[in-house]
């Protein structure tokens, strides 16, 4: 049986000093826009009236996809343990990316249909290895997983996240890995929102216009053999879902439980948000969406939750990128609210009177 | 008379080779979006295939303007010399967003209608002396300055960023400060595009509904007296414009002619960006749009340049500080093409053949 956390309320007196203080810093009220608008979100969250962002992680999971047998992405599944290595070597783009916000990268093998430890000793240290399957069953056929798996995966999430609370975290990125993962997260959105699998499914990684029409069709089988119950997002997630993305619901709960803000890269990112959100819809204002995705089912997402993308940068890779190309502006908006001076300790004259 | 300094054309080697190495890396192709076509527009720049941004400037070109008079803006005058100071001090937006950035800040007085020097002598070392008058006339009675004046501005710009890139520099963000700057910056708009003077006018640091239709009436009249020639982009910038954004015209000028990309901060950097484009339409692909700003008549000068903003956060300060925040996107670009592995470097496998 799983165990939700409880989600806090938003710290409502911080906000308020965030949102006074930003009126008395020398700029006129309101011209750095989304920065402040960011800035009050942040103490908000952390009950920080002038916030921190300076310890930053992206939770990056990984799992592979049974349904990768119906033919669904433009690459093979050994695709999966391969870029975990890459990201145990710090080559792939969420490295470089990281590396430059300075943002550790906490990889997380959840559900990889390969022994990644045998593949790689030499990293095998920054593994973090929270295994619960060799990868998903075939969701065409049956259900990707049983529900206790899926409460496993959430459950590993939440462990994966506060580990990293203890160590010092002031802001999260989701990430994923997972040859195949767009289409469980189509299928998620899907079953969610009622619209329609062909206006919430896009290319992926780049599969043709009779591969999209195969995917379409997958996810459409899926949802016949599996009729999962929108009402209760386990039913979701284990049917049509994938142990990455659960593992990504977990670590959004998570750190809302501990009032980090999470900065939610792509659809796949997305449709674990989303199934959080179903679980515990406290979590909403927890949430900072990096970026419009190419995916179009990513759109879907945001307005269900009600959030705006800070970036639209034509982005389809996932790995936690977009968050962590977000994660200098989120920096931004909390050192202009730090570290900027007033209009009385500068001596500059406010706006004319009348 | 003004001498332009001439424009090389793109690299084209360089950046067949960025896009092709862009292909090699450990991602789909295309799937980091704006981020890719960033770094092959760095290559055909620098005419470097894998180019470097790691010395970052951001030039604040200050100056003040007779227009003031006509009650064009919501903060008096004094304001213009008070924020140099507190850009001289560190506690400016521009200052917390370029430090965050790994950007040194240039301030420059290219036409501050005081004695800045004598204000504050602690941090005099840093401020670039270049002023050419105390601001300039009041351009609904007549010229705003000479040609002389203008050319004389054009000039120190050149000479500034000239300065800097001796100094080392691989990328430049302009920036301004100028209470009632974005008065001149619609009318160059205006002048240069021929779209109607209410149409590029916004509210600048936030006058009411009053002050709006005082400012567009104006301009207005700025261009009836004047009657600035749109094919004589000094006759522009002389009539109708501002000595800070005369400055920053030279300043882009002389970075395209060194190969340096011009980082573009929002409205008024933009007129400037435009002016210079009409002096010489090669510089248009050295430069990028930083942000899309709450400024109405900015959609209009990033149309006319061919350009699209990085972000949308609804800023509206100046400063450079939408070109600051986008140094970060911008050095992804160039890191992720930098020190991503590629797929044969990492071992992992393409896109499934057929």
């Amino acid at each position: 049986m799983l165990t939700l956390p409880s989600i806090p309320s938003l710290a409502h007196e911080a906000q308020a000093l965030a949102r006074a203080r930003q009126d008395t810093l020398t700029k006129p009220p309101g011209s750095l826009g989304r920065l402040e608008e960011l800035s009050i979100q942040l103490a908000a969250i952390t009950g920080q009236s002038r916030p921190s962002v300076a310890r930053k992680a992206v939770i990056v999971m990984a799992g592979d996809h049974g349904v990768t047998a119906e033919g669904v992405s433009a690459y093979p599944a050994e695709v999966t343990p391969q870029m975990v290595l890459n990201f145990l070597r710090g080559g792939a783009a969420i490295n470089v990316l990281a590396r430059q916000a300075g943002a550790r990268v906490v990889v997380v093998d959840i559900g990889v249909a390969a022994d990644i430890e045998s593949m790689d000793t030499l990293h095998a240290t920054s593994l973090r290895k929270r295994k619960i399957a060799c990868g998903t069953q075939n969701m065409a056929r049956g259900p990707a997983m049983t529900r206790a798996q899926a409460e496993a995966a959430i459950t590993e999430g939440m462990e994966v996240v506060n580990a990293e609370i203890a160590g010092g975290l002031d802001l999260v990125g989701t990430g994923d890995m997972g040859i195949g993962n767009t289409t469980p997260s189509a299928a998620i959105v899907a079953a969610f929102t009622g619209v329609p699998v062909a206006q919430v499914t896009g290319r992926g990684t780049g599969v043709d216009d009779a591969g999209l029409a195969r995917k379409i069709a997958v996810i459409e089988r899926a949802l016949a053999v599996n009729r999962p119950d929108p009402r209760d997002a386990v039913d979701v997630l284990s049917k049509v879902g994938g142990l990455e993305i659960a593992g990504l619901v977990g670590v959004i709960l998570g750190a809302a439980a501990h009032r980090i803000p999470v900065v939610i890269d792509g659809f796949i990112s997305g449709a674990a948000a989303l199934a959080a959100a179903e679980l515990a819809p406290g979590v909403k204002p927890y949430l900072i969406a990096s970026h419009q995705s190419v995916e179009i089912g990513h759109r879907v997402v945001l307005e269900r939750l009600g959030l705006r993308a800070l970036l639209d940068f034509n982005l389809r890779l996932g790995e936690g990128t977009g968050a962590a190309l977000a994660f200098h502006l989120v920096e931004a908006a909390a050192r202009i609210l730090n570290e900027m001076a007033t209009f009385a300790e500068a001596g500059v004259s406010g706006k004319d009177e009348g």
